[in-house]
Parts: C-alpha cells; structure tokens; sequence
C-alpha cells in the first residue's frame, strides 16, 4: 500500500487547490464525501489560513491538504514595471482608473519559515507544492512530521527531480490543467505535454504513486487516468461551478458561456502562465506578454482596473482560470461532483 | 454499425499517416495484422501515389487509407522568402552551401481534380484529409463512389464543420500528435487542446465516428482513448522504428535517443506548426517564426542545407517528426506493435 492509499480516502480524488475560487467550504464537502479536499495558501495571509484550518477540522475528520506555491519572489524591476504600466494605461484610461492608485493585488508568498512555523503547529495530513519544494531544510521540517508530501510535475525531468527531493507522490500536470502550470527546472513551455503523454511516461520513471491533472472532468476522465497508470486523480475545473466554491458570478458565467470560448496560457495576471479562458486583455495584448513582470508582480498593475471593471459586471481583466475540459463544470453540490467522479474509479 | 465499424477491421485502429517516413510497405504490413494502413500522398508525384496504391494492393486485399492534405497554396511572397534566406544565410555559410542553390524540397500539393482523377481510377476504401476537406464539388466527387472519408479535427468547432460538409469519421487530433498540426478554421494555437480535454468534447459534440490520435502509444493508451468514448485510435509515432518504415537512420537515433530530448510545435521547415523533436534550427530560431514562408514554402530553402548536413550525419536541419509521447518506439515488425495496440481494445 503506498503512501497516498494509507491516507485512507475512500476515492483516490484529490480537488485540487484553486487559490481565489475557494477556501474551506469546498474543502470540507470534497473531504466528507471520501476524496481529498485542498486549501489553496498562496493567496491567503497566514493567520487567514489558520482560520479556514480551523474551520475546516471542525467541520470534518477527514484527511485534507494544504496547498503552498514555491516560487522564488523576483526582483523588483522598475523598467519592466513601467512598460507594464504604459502598456495597461489605455485600459485604465477607458475605465477612469487613475495610474497611480495604489493597488489591492493579493501577494503571492512561497512557503517560507514562517509558513512552516504555522505548519508545524497545525500539522494537516498532506501538504502539496507548486513550482518545485521547499528549500531542503523546511522540505526536511515538514518531512520529520510524518506529513505526505506531494508536488507536481509537468516534466519527466521534474518528476525524477522530485522523487530524487523526497516527495511522496507526483502529480503529472497534463498541459490540458487550468490555472498556473507548475513547472519549474526550465521557464519554457515547449516541453509542456499533454496529459496522455505525460502521465504514462512519468509513470514509468518514478517509484512514487503519481495522480494524474489537467482534462479529466467525469467517471470517464477518471477510467482514462486508471488505464494510463495514474494511481488517483486530481480534478479543479468541476469543481469551479459548485455552490461550495467562492467562484465570482463572472467567472462562472464564463464557464458556462454557450459559445464555450477558448483558454489559453497566460502570463498577464501574475507573471507565470496560467491557464484561463480568453477574455479582452489576453486577445488584445496576446496571451503571453513580454512586458507582464515577474511571478507574482504583474497583477499589481491590473488590481483596481480589475476591480473597477468587475464591479460594473465585465471580466475584461479578470482572470477566468479553467482547464481546457469545463464539459464537467456543473452546479452541483461538490459531494455529488466527487460522486461522480468516483464512479469512474476500478 | 457506424461507418468506421463496416470497414471490417480486426482493430480499429489506424496506422497515421506519415509522409517522409513510410509507403506502402508500412500499410501493408499494418493492414495485413488487421488495422488499417495509410498512405500518405503529400509529398509523392500522382504517378508515384500510383504505383504505391498497385504495390499496396498486389500485397493485400485488406482495406487501406490513402491520406491527402487539403491547404491552399499560398501565393508566394519574395520579401519574406528573402527573409527567410537571410535568417538561413549563417548555416548555409556553415555548411559551405550556396545561397541559390536550386532546391530539391518535395512539393507539398493539395488534393485537387487530378488527385481526385487518380482516386476515381484506383477507388481507395478510405480517403483521410488533412487541413480540412477537399471543396465541395470534389468532396461530392468522392463521397459518390461510396469512399469512407475521414478528417482531422483540432476543436470542437472543427469537427462539427467537418459533420456538416458531410465526412465520415472525425479523427480528434489532440496536441500530443506529431508531425503536422491539423488545424484549419483558425491559424491560432492557443485553443488547441490536449487529447484528454480535445477528445471527450468532440465525441460530445457530433454524432460520426470519432477517433483518438495524440499520445497513444501501447495498449493503455488505447483502453484510456476507449474510456473516452473514442470509437478507434490512430497511431503514428508508435509505427516510426518498425523495419517496414522508411524513417531515416538518423531520425530513429533521435526517437532513440536515452536524452529523451522534448518536442515542440515548428513552422520552420514547412511553414504550418508540426511537432518534432526540437534540433538546433528549432532552438537558434526559435521554433515559430514568422520569418518562415507559408506552407508548404519555408522547406525549399532549408532543402540543400539539409541534404548536406544529413549526408554528414547530422540532423540540425532535419526535421524529426515525433508525437510528445514515444514511449511505444520500438523496432518491432508493424505486426507486432499493431497486436501490442489492440490488447489495449475491449
């Protein structure tokens, strides 16, 4: 029995962490109904995070996760900041959005000592990683709790990379996922795979038990991950439409948008691409810009055009994270998505 | 029984194919194992394509496919060919090749009245297009003799485009495929999806056959393709290493290669994007550029460069067509890989 099956869930489902499109509300429905219910960190400020902790064990004794990103905070860049800002500046213009108002943007913090500190007092059952692990001495810290440590990969490379680290399961990022891809040895994307090409040939490479992300959305995506080799499963974007989830009414009405627009990679909202689904400011400064500052500085420059926007019901400059498959985006409490799911499951 | 299933196959599964790597010795050997054979037309004179289809038939009495491509020929435009020379200029002085060279790229022709003349005389099962269908009246044409015409889809809208001009099957290319990109409404890539997100969407969304390609390379591919509602599979990458292709040897050792160097989508040596294995042109240029002339153009000038380069056993110029997942790459009888398939099929 590996490591992800002593958990003890009655489902090998994990929900994924959505940072800004839920907290524990989700978590603890995914958790109740047997699969694994996340907490996205990335967006929250620590004492915030003990609250939906908290929140979350006294509503359900279930294992749960607890998801961290760990990017390395760049350098300010006072250059790239402003071409940023003189490329948005029509936009804030067309909205009356003063250049210099001083912005809201949520920071993004990696897992630092002080989330470890946090961590070691709470000691939630699994801890997951964006962009890589931890430096070694906290990977060690959260180790020495007997916490399950899992990490995603969207390489082969990177799988090895984190086995060879010490993770206790690999989830292989298919290129199908939605929001920020993981990847972290090489910043280009070219060597981004799709999930049935990936999965199978990180399967093959690494001892851990690897879940598979990114276009599974139903018992069917569920069979399809099996047959491949996954030992569980990861699923966001059928999530995203469940009362539970704390998905805006604009990002829902763009993921059931009839015309079912397209997603693409983006690096315009924080300055590493994500998946979303198109909107204004991707087609018309093209989904990947140059001029977007580093991880996680570019949103700064958009936070109160976003918001000015967003209040007067437009997701021009929202970003609408989906995986490329939203056919299982319903609105549905989330036990009977996980259900669903489930039923996919030999 | 669908149209797809009346053909009488052992399997249903497709041999892709592979224009530059196989003829008919490939087809025939796949269609002699009982799944169907293809012979790509593309890059062969009618005459050629003629004596291939007898050679094919004199060996089997199983049906067979015959694959053309559909794209319209692009005017040629001197400024950007005598940019592309230009971007070339360094290798070409490298390699002691004269500029004006006269070329010996293939002509990449698109299925026109002659072809259909051909196809009329020789009455193939099974036509395939690629880059959407033939026009109207030669679609028409073709249909009339009872051909079981198939087409590659890249989105949703594209196989519901195809279902309306009358094809017969829908082959859901994921973004796993390699050579190349089959898409046709729009030039963009950002909507292009990986199997897992591209293929339960499409069988949604039209009523024909739908078969899988991108990333199918052994027996769990097929059963997850199954899981997905594919009514079959087409393969290509997987047939790349038998003894009955005709892959050049240096095109082997790159699928070969323990490296397991990464793909990429590439404009450089057609002028469409296609996925290859990323050699030194695809990194110094950057594998799209909007210097490379449009299809099937940008080849003509990389042709004497690379003949040159190849007979000095090098592939930088070379290119090295290959889906994301070569894991199935083996240098096995067509047979062999064909039987190792369809243990996938339930």
């Amino acid at each position: 029995m590996n490591v992800f099956d002593r958990l003890g869930l009655r489902w090998p489902i994990v929900q994924a962490p959505m940072a800004g499109a839920q907290g524990s509300a989700l978590a603890i429905a995914v958790c109740e109904a047997g699969a694994l219910g996340s907490l996205p960190a990335a967006m929250l400020a620590l004492p915030a995070l003990a609250e939906e902790i908290r929140a979350l064990r006294a509503a359900t004794r279930q294992p749960f996760n607890v998801n961290f990103f760990c990017h390395r905070p760049p350098e300010p860049d006072a250059a790239r900041e402003a071409a940023w800002r003189a490329a948005l500046a029509p936009y804030l213009a067309e909205w009356s959005v003063a250049p210099n108002t001083a912005t809201g943007a949520p920071a993004r913090l990696p897992f630092d000592a002080d989330a470890a500190e946090l961590m070691d007092a709470l000691r939630p059952p699994v801890l997951s990683f964006h962009f890589g692990l931890p430096p070694a001495d906290l990977l060690a810290r959260v180790k020495s709790w007997g916490t399950v440590v899992m990490a995603s990969a969207t390489t082969v490379a990177e799988a090895r990379w984190l086995e060879a680290q010490g993770a206790d399961v690999v989830i292989a990022q298919g290129l199908e996922a939605g929001g920020h891809r993981g990847h972290f040895l090489e910043e280009g994307l070219d060597g981004q795979m799709g999930t049935f090409a990936l999965l199978p040939q990180i399967r093959r490479a690494v001892r851990l038990p690897v879940l598979a992300a990114g276009g599974i959305a139903d018992a069917a995506g569920v069979r399809a991950a099996q047959a491949l080799g996954a030992d569980g499963v990861q699923v966001g974007t059928a999530y995203l439409c469940c009362p539970e989830a704390s998905t805006s009414a604009l990002h829902r009405a763009a993921l059931a948008d009839a015309q079912q627009p397209p997603t693409a990679l983006t690096n315009l909202f924080s300055g590493r691409p994500a998946r979303g689904i198109v909107n204004r400011l991707m087609r018309e400064l093209g989904p990947i810009s140059p001029l977007a500052p580093s991880f996680p500085l570019a949103g700064a420059a958009l936070a109160a055009l976003r918001a000015r926007a967003e209040a007067a019901g437009c997701s021009d400059f929202t970003p609408l994270w989906s995986g490329q498959n939203r056919s299982g985006c319903r609105t549905l409490p989330a036990a009977e998505i996980t259900r669903a799911l489930a039923e996919g499951w030999q």
